[in-house]
């Protein structure tokens, strides 16, 4: 098994790209990746993406993606584990180029939602969830999290208020990160004003909906100086599932999926957890945030929000997340997300996150969650072999 | 890279399975897989699978079949390559045992597709193909594989006649695969009378929509002693691309990506064409059998039909092709295709092809199909080490 480095990142800007296609968006941001490795082949593409099907009537991206790439030719295939569809993507492009078989692998995530806000997306993302068992009842997803959320508020004594600062911290970095579909920071009245949506989550306790790409290029370790002198390090790649509808968990209040797979990431990595820099969670919903922060070990299991009140989610605590907005304040065009975590990732340890940047960041953490927990991929990173 | 075997194989008839959910579906094959492999356990899963989001309202099949299937908690993922995806997944599940990431791996490949054989059944199947340059014509993917046909007639001077003996020769060793959608020989006549779909495509050309899974357990080639007796060998496993579109292709007459796929198999594997004892096409229809022939160098280019003219692909021809039924009699569930076709071929291998047995079979070889064309897997696979 090789060891394995990223040499090249690329990204599109989130919103709404009403004048791009699918593969059009998935092109620029590949495309840029490939002009920053300096590389203009590659051996295999994996797409992460989760909604072309139901969305835009296009399956089969891999190969539609590789050909408009000017890859025409190479190995290629999609790869979905719903929301989480970004990091299982990488996390194939890994396994890829750590086996042998493949040299320079391609992986991008990218998503086109906006063409329809109505049924169509309100469906196709129900189906992160069970079909047979939670969205035959007339839940959706944001539901299903506001279900998550009241538990949660009931059992350890929080409030609403309570999370307002995950989403505060995600607005303020998004504000600096021109990438970032709201740019525009957020105020404690504006969190307790904002509108509900399923209660208790409010518009800004939920990330919005969005088009968007991003991409890496990795390679083996052993080859990343003939490409560039700024290679980041892949120092553990995990994954781990749990039961798809929240009500067959043994405990819906802890992520069993992020507790396996960050512990086993940082066995891989041989690191506790004050080692890591910061944490590109996955912040769909501010509940979502809690949830992971307590289950990676952050936080003691209830307590979530009381790290988020302390102020140690900012870029000057303990951990810093959502550097760059998170999926908040930069957007969560679902199948993409994962990849731009780890694009974020990479710019943290490069040293080129600009406004956001945290000082010294040498060892950063990123988390793709699937559905509401089925899913959870946890990878780490660092700028020293 | 470590060496890949196959220890378990499972399938569930082909069929219309109104009672079965897709998970259970997939479960079905994927146990009966472990019980065939005496193992209960896996360290991951690959879900072959194109249409579960736009048919069952259901992404996430990862997590899903996982939990379904006792294995909650593994790593688990969906890979998707339209009429490919079966292969797909396979060939995820390969790599992931050649890096040594992972030992004992789950491939299924599980599709549903007879809830819903109307409007969206056939808007999803056109997700195959180009939705922005070729669906938006208002062309069906049955309709894009007539015209490729009716240019093959044109081009090469051959009657849809000529097409008769692939249909024939399917439903002949169909016959007697307990497993097929149809158990039943079918005559020339019946060929020349059946109803045409799209001209000159007709019903008998034409492979059905289905439900059904087939599944496999690979592990490592230096572990099979612990398992089986009658493991069988991944010799060679490739996958190459084309436009997706058929007017975007260079030769729209000429398979680019099975060329490639099987030229870079046989390499691997170290054999030539005539080492290879029976191949598992993708008869979708029976103009692609003989497309499929013609660019894997089984016949000369626009000879295609004359090798099933001249019952070549028969059980005692040269090269005898659909040995339980292919997609055109066993049926095209079409994300499990990929993987019906290695369960048959390890059958074969192993000599457990009852009435179908190709005699002293010692190399397979199998070909999964996306789309028109746009990505074609290969895998050759040996009794012998």
């Amino acid at each position: 098994m090789r060891d394995v480095s990223i040499i090249g990142i690329g990204q599109t800007p989130v919103g709404e790209h009403w004048a791009k296609s699918i593969r059009h968006l998935a092109y620029d941001a590949l495309s840029s990746a490939l002009r920053d490795a300096k590389v203009d082949y590659a051996d295999a593409l994996y797409v992460g993406n989760m909604l072309s099907g139901e969305i835009s009537g296009q399956s089969h991206l891999g190969a539609l993606v590789a050909d408009f790439a000017g890859l025409r030719g190479i190995e290629a295939v999609k790869v979905e584990a719903a929301c989480a569809s970004g990091a299982a993507a990488f996390r194939q492009a890994y396994i890829g180029v750590a086996s042998g078989l493949q040299d320079i692998v391609i992986a991008v995530g990218v998503e086109k939602m906006t063409d329809d806000v109505g049924s169509k997306l309100t469906a196709g993302l129900a189906g992160a969830a069970d079909a047979d068992y939670e969205v035959v009842h007339g839940v959706s997803f944001v539901a299903l999290n506001a279900l998550l959320m009241q538990r949660y508020m009931y059992e350890y004594k929080v409030k609403r208020e309570d999370f307002a600062p995950f989403a505060i911290n995600a607005h303020q970095n998004g504000a600096h990160n021109p990438n970032a579909m709201f740019q525009k920071a957020i105020t404690y009245q504006e969190f307790m004003k904002a509108g509900v949506i399923a209660d208790p989550v409010s518009l800004l306790d939920a990330s919005p909906m969005a088009d968007g790409a991003a991409a890496v290029i990795l390679c083996p370790t052993e080859r990343v100086r003939e490409f560039t002198d700024k290679a980041i390090h892949v120092k553990a790649s995990a994954v781990a599932t749990d039961s798809v509808s929240i009500h067959d968990r043994h405990d819906p209040m802890w992520l069993q999926a992020a507790d396996i797979s960050a512990h086993k990431a940082y066995r891989q990595a041989n690191i506790g957890l004050r080692d890591v820099d910061f944490f590109e969670l996955h912040d769909a919903f501010t509940i979502m945030a809690a949830l992971s922060l307590e289950a990676c070990g952050f936080a003691e299991r209830g307590k979530g929000t009381w790290l988020a009140r302390d102020g140690e989610i900012t870029p000057t605590g303990k951990i810093p997340i959502t550097t760059r907005g998170g999926l908040k304040a930069r957007g969560h065009p679902v199948g993409a997300t994962g990849l731009y975590q780890i694009v974020e990732a990479v710019q943290q340890l490069r040293g080129e996150a600009e406004a956001n940047q945290i000082p010294n960041a040498r060892i950063g953490m990123t988390q793709n969650i699937g559905g509401s927990g089925a899913t959870i991929i946890t990878h780490i990173f660092s700028n020293q072999l």
